[in-house]
């Protein structure tokens, strides 16, 4: 071995830090701004009208979980490409339609995350670079698509979303001030939202911010109510704001060379994968992981329930959700736990992160910014796993949602990338 | 000594406990939800043309500080009766107006608390006695009457409420359905208030219960829209609810013999009064406080500030604002503490009273109900002393608010209602 490799091996750790030091700074810059509504297809790059986005990681078609599957198929039948369910698996078996994750589309959704070429998305926009980010609307409860559910109510829900919903989001977009998606987080953390599976806040205040310019288009009032009506009735309705929003901050954070942040964590309810900054986009993968603490609706348990799924677990790779469970200790009594146990939670995050959100301060933590940057070695290390708030879907019987809780991403996924990334930096295992 | 004295004697502590059960019992067993909007001369029991209601004790014209003096002074300009301050300090000095506390007309207010007979109020029902409680709208910041300020930019305001702003609001109340105040401020506890000087998530909550019933009024889009945007830009907006729901509860609990437990705690920037259950309407009084912990706005400081000021210790006296800082630790940073000093003002405010309140529950005191049920007992064996969250109002400028922070209820107050309490039951002091 050369005294020149001997240097290099000797400096990795010290170069690690600044490569992390500088993703961190990259994702702290980002600020997200609600820009637009646009039809999928005119705006996400590489989009066709035979193309379906999905949650999670690359997977073929024989291997999607049930509802993923039903999903697609919907969208397919909502597309007017298939007139059935069996037609739109016909077209997916004889390869003519594209399926694709999200991320390699600049895009996210929650749950099943389908997107689908005639579906408005929110186009998100990062003021510091310009980079876009891309989310449909959230459906809502009961039979949506992202839920992996399907009928003749989601068809209309979606439909009316696309003809009625849209145009009409659109204006106020248009006409309002533009909506930072930080501001909104910052003030939801100090009103009892982790971002993820509590954002009746952000909600709120998301809706505090458009009653104006919405009510002040030149459409019928019974037009605007029913927009209004929509999201009001919806405490989920920021949930796909906050996922394009924490997408563009740890993209930012990507293809740092030599660094090992976590810039993606996603699962299409098959397998559970994460991206790392200095390693391409590469997904490391393992199987998807059932919730371990959670509440089932009456009636369901976990022999009911689907592995966990969706683009949603990007809000924890950015510090949110089940990292910031202190700031809404209501999620973790939801799964079982006390305010100590949220408080637990966060700590520990705090273990396996090179970083706090100053954005983010949690008030039950004396204001201590969320714990952010998630550091495949400390994973490692000290086998701690990210934590991340999760709902449940039915496994087979297109139920939609059964419940909701705690899931921990799997070391596989952290110990395979530390070994890739020991791999490109010759170092032994 | 008669045998029969003895054993009374014996019974007491078991009688007063029973005492405060019951009284507890009544306290929680209201329900208030706001019902319509009236002229305050309509409908507050014994209001006149001349007559002008403010927060705290009773107190003559010579003793009041000067923040309620320019209010009473401007409520008279407003009523018309006055056509400028001098000529409405003469007609006060001539005694052709009356001054008398809020609480003695079913009313409450903030700060000054003016209220004046063409003023409208929110009617606020308990629907279990149908007893009713008054408040005006919350002014919003600025030049306002609340904060002891006058001049013509708060004349212009207190039209615009009166003759534009309720006049809608009168029909949004009639169409909505009935808003209860429990509700939103059980919510809002979960969301970072403390509903007393933190009111941010409980305004939102509201904002959000009546935006269809306002925005499907048969009036002008832009009437409408003007009306939103006033409660929008004030998160104190739901304040003055907040309060007339505390003085329905509270009130429910008065006039239960042999109860120790405090139903009212009122200052009027002279003087800090409380009443007692079993003590009747009789106000034991000491000084008006100084505020301990506060920050003050740029270019103000303690020499500038009028002592603790209005109804809104109300709020405390049910157990909500000072008493449940833990939920809103925001508050206590605000006063130079963090979380924990948050947790510890809310522990020991546990220690002071009789029962924990199911309704509202603290999330990071794992959901632990707020304390509820001030004994004066507790008060004068602990020297444990109420605490406040408030404003500040300059002393003599007519600035208006300068500030915030925590006040301590006065001591004297509560050791003087247990003498008077001793003495009514023939013990030694």
């Amino acid at each position: 071995m050369s005294a020149e490799r001997k240097t290099k091996k000797t400096d990795l750790p010290e170069r690690i830090d600044a490569a992390n030091a500088y993703a961190l700074e990259m994702l702290f810059s980002v600020e997200p701004v609600l820009e637009g509504v646009q039809k999928a297809l005119d705006v996400v790059p590489g989009m066709t009208p035979s193309t379906v986005l999905h949650a999670g990681p690359p997977i073929s078609w024989r291997r999607m979980c049930d509802p993923m599957k039903r999903a697609v198929r919907g969208a397919l039948i909502f597309e007017g490409l298939a007139k059935d369910s069996s037609e739109a698996e016909k077209m997916i078996l004889e390869d003519r339609i594209i399926l694709s994750p999200n991320h390699h589309y600049d895009c996210v959704g929650p749950m099943t995350g389908i997107i689908s070429a005639s579906m408005p998305v929110v186009v998100t926009k990062d003021l510091t670079t310009g980079k876009k980010a891309y989310s449909t609307f959230n459906e809502g409860g009961g039979q949506a698509l992202w839920f992996g559910s399907f009928g003749e109510e989601t068809l209309r829900r979606l439909r009316w979303i696309r003809d009625k919903f849209a145009p009409v989001m659109k204006k106020v977009f248009a006409s309002a001030e533009p909506i930072s998606v930080w501001n909104i987080l910052s003030q939801g953390i100090q009103m009892g939202d982790e971002c993820h599976n509590r954002h009746g806040a952000c909600t709120n205040i998301f809706l505090k911010n458009i009653v104006e310019p919405l009510f002040s288009l030149k459409i019928s009032r019974a037009n605007a109510m029913d927009v209004y009506r929509f999201m009001s009735a919806n405490s989920h309705f920021f949930l796909n704001f906050t996922m394009t929003g924490c997408k563009l901050a740890t993209d930012a954070a990507h293809d740092i060379v030599d660094s090992t942040l976590v810039t993606a964590m996603s699962r299409n309810g098959t397998v559970f994968g994460i991206r790392v900054s200095g390693l391409g986009n590469r997904w490391f993968v393992a199987k998807s992981p059932y919730l371990e603490d959670a509440l089932y609706n009456l009636g369901y348990g976990p022999k009911d329930a689907a592995p966990d799924i969706g683009d949603s677990s990007i809000i924890e790779t950015m510090g949110l959700g089940g990292f910031a469970i202190a700031a809404a200790p209501s999620m973790a009594s939801f799964a079982g736990g006390g305010f100590s146990d949220a408080v637990g939670i966060t700590n520990s995050m705090n273990l396996i992160t090179a970083a706090k959100n100053p954005k983010f301060a949690i008030p039950s933590l004396d204001f201590q910014g969320t714990p952010t940057g998630i550091d495949i070695r400390k994973v490692v290390d000290t086998a701690i796993l990210p934590s991340i708030n999760s709902a449940i879907v039915h496994k087979s019987s297109g139920a939609g949602q059964i419940g909701a809780g705690i899931a921990k991403a799997p070391y596989e996924c952290f110990e395979k990338a530390l070994l890739a990334f020991g791999k490109r930096h010759d170092l032994a295992a």
